[in-house]
């Protein structure tokens, strides 16, 4: 007897138990694998709304093309063909602090405002005056190649507000769009897709902690794509001969100066 | 140019495509993250019951407790807790041949029968004895708890079934049921989950090769549960601690005979 | 042409060049793994002492018993038995912050102390006070088992200065230790492996981001201890038992409050 | 109490004990890197000419350039810096059965040969026959840019030789190795490095299935060299970039017939 308890799943001859319902009558058949995710992170079913708003950004992170993490899969599943979980796995390693670290930096800065009581408007105009002057990139805004503005973020915050998610995030993920804007001399700066889904997370009552997780399953989806689009139509061979030909050897002497 | 093309997805400054399809126009609010793994792993948007069958299995196959994997993933998220896609990661590595194999392997038998022209109860009889007198497991077939039937596979197939997925792969697991038992002398052996998923994958159109990839994306969401208990209510160092205590040091010299 | 160029290894149809050396005439038969292991990551063949004081470090970190690690390691190497690299990497994966971080954490206290050009004894003063008063771990000090003294740390400190590696940074760490226990009130506070093997890899010129990379290639060959036992007489169902039986379920109602 | 024990490691306040030997007193500074590694997976000490035949195989074994593995490594340490066990573990998870697994196989030939009782040249003719006429690789002969012969190969086994480690599956692989060039009629087929250190790991007694753990352990020490690599002089950002350029995104519609 440790003390220790798992509230997540449990089964005996006839029966599962998942978080308290039986999975064979109130689970399989009656909710989606998005209702059951939610279920599993935040520990009650979700809205339907909610489950749309979740459905949408789980949609969303699915698929960028040509990514590490994807081409590491389509390398992976060349070498290990006969387990594909060691593809899908080995790609989800790299859904890191550089491409997930700037949902989680909005949503800690999205917390900050509103627990501070502060006025929004002077929060945002504060951080986003910091940023700015600091060179630092605001975590949450612009990208390298949609502009002016993110197509996602935009569809997001749309698919959010006709199913009534909106509230304080949302709005302050707003104000703080209008001041770096005013921060930047009137520059406009794109709200991006990690920024709307930090404030769609915090939204729809996801914990912190579990905004990469989700990120984490939705790319497993989209590693599946890879992993069969290798199989039918291998690009692993090529990755690796366009590597040898474009990153030549040359004997370290030669830039000793490096 | 390399001759090598993927189909998967592309952007540019306005707007994101996924296999032939806008992201923001087409996908994003209107499709639930069910259709998008079906749809990047098939090639084609599942119709409503195709993805209802696909949202049971992926339900079915998400959490079993205290398993390998999940036990896998709390120890990683305990050493490595800012990084959640490492404990996620480490854990689905463990979803293989042992854990996994027997889904793909009623599948081949299934696919074997349909392809063979044979007489799908003669191929059925002559499947189970051959397996039964050699005291193989038939695969999918059977379960360590779940006596005398496995409610998971009951349920699936009701659901299927309910939703008009039905056709020669779950007709020849029903034929393969009965054949096993008789071959056993009438002793009850259950389809269990994996054999229920491997017929349902099949008549709904999932290539063989991403069977496992399917298990994986969907174990990916149960283990995220484990990631946030984890971090709410610790297990890992009681693992550590009962595996240390459960499992004592004793010199090699002491068992030189092992 | 990108530019880019790699240092590290070119092969034509006769030889094999790694780091401008010829892998079959100056590297194999002449070098052993630790030299190459070094070679590989300070860009130069170690002399002859500091090559020994590396096998020391890594003959050091190779093994502890049960640890996440190796317990990770056994599950994996049960439910993945064909391909032995996916249990390795599976416990590698948890070498992470909370186990390795302590030596990267001391690594950058002696080089601050250092490149300060503050006096030394000041500096470890102002360190330790720092530390105790804030009642925060010093990095590389105290063992949760090992008292009064560490003996790994007590052994890689002879065997380094046996060699002649000693230097400013194993100084600095002998001061500080006596400064720790200063702070303390004269309670003895151990310097640990880490913290040993910290001052040990910049004396020996490793640069501080590979530190926890030789941690990782000597824990592998530590892993693959762990596998080759669980396939001779194995653990891991035992481990999955143990923590079924000792972490057991309860509805998540029952404790709403936690 | 479970029955189970482990016969790896333990410790107390004063000592840690490691296969029954003490770890400060026995075997710091006293013992290689590679005796360890012998020593875990083997359960005893190499002797001196067994110690340098591994070190020869592990030397051989840790840097092939740019392939799968490296080219996953670069690409992981990018996207999560400060965790280079993740970068290195996602590399070995590609010492697959793809790149390892000709080792095995000609582990395996070697074993059958030896344990068979029949004529060696009888086995080795009928053998070679077979694979050829079949036209199957012959596992660890060939390589597809080392012609006429890999060097490496060459070099350990002469390695071997000068320390006296030589036997029935070093004399087998070369008698095999003329009974392929015969079968061949007399067109010349390399062994290759995989080759000769299957017949050297059968030599000194390593396991078979600790074989492609060993590869695992050198290829280790091989990437942290390329994480350091990419630190000093990245290429991950250069790989994406050639990727992207060099397999583009179609339509799948455009190619619907594949």
């Amino acid at each position: 007897m440790t003390g220790s308890r798992t509230h997540i799943a449990t089964s005996d001859a006839t029966s599962i138990t998942v978080r308290g319902k039986d999975l064979c009558e109130d689970l399989i058949g009656r909710h989606s694998f998005t209702d059951m995710i939610y279920f599993l992170s935040v520990g009650r079913m979700p809205t339907p709304p909610e489950a749309r708003v979740l459905d949408a950004c789980l949609v969303t992170l699915m698929e960028h093309g040509w990514t590490p993490t994807s081409i590491i899969t389509r390398l992976a599943a060349d070498s290990v063909p006969d387990d594909v979980q060691v593809a899908i796995a080995a790609g989800l390693l790299s859904v890191g602090p550089v491409f997930a670290g700037t949902m989680e930096g909005c949503a800690e800065l999205l917390v900050e405002g509103v627990e501070s009581g502060e006025d929004p408007d002077a929060y945002c105009k504060r951080v986003a005056e910091e940023y700015v002057s600091a060179k630092r990139p605001v975590p949450g805004f612009g990208h390298r190649l949609h502009k002016p503005d993110d197509p996602r973020a935009v569809t997001l915050l749309e698919v959010a507000g006709e199913n009534g998610i909106t509230g304080r995030y949302v709005d302050l993920l707003r104000r703080l769009s209008r001041e770096v804007d005013a921060a930047r001399g009137g520059r406009h700066l794109t709200i991006n897709a990690t920024g709307a889904i930090a404030a769609l997370f915090l939204e729809i009552g996801i914990p912190l902690k579990a905004g990469r997780g989700l990120a984490v399953v939705s790319r497993a989806g989209g590693l599946l794509g890879h992993v069969v689009e290798e199989f039918a139509q291998p690009s692993a061979r090529t990755i690796w001969q366009l590597t040898r030909e474009g990153i030549p050897y040359s004997d370290p002497q030669e830039t000793s100066h490096d």
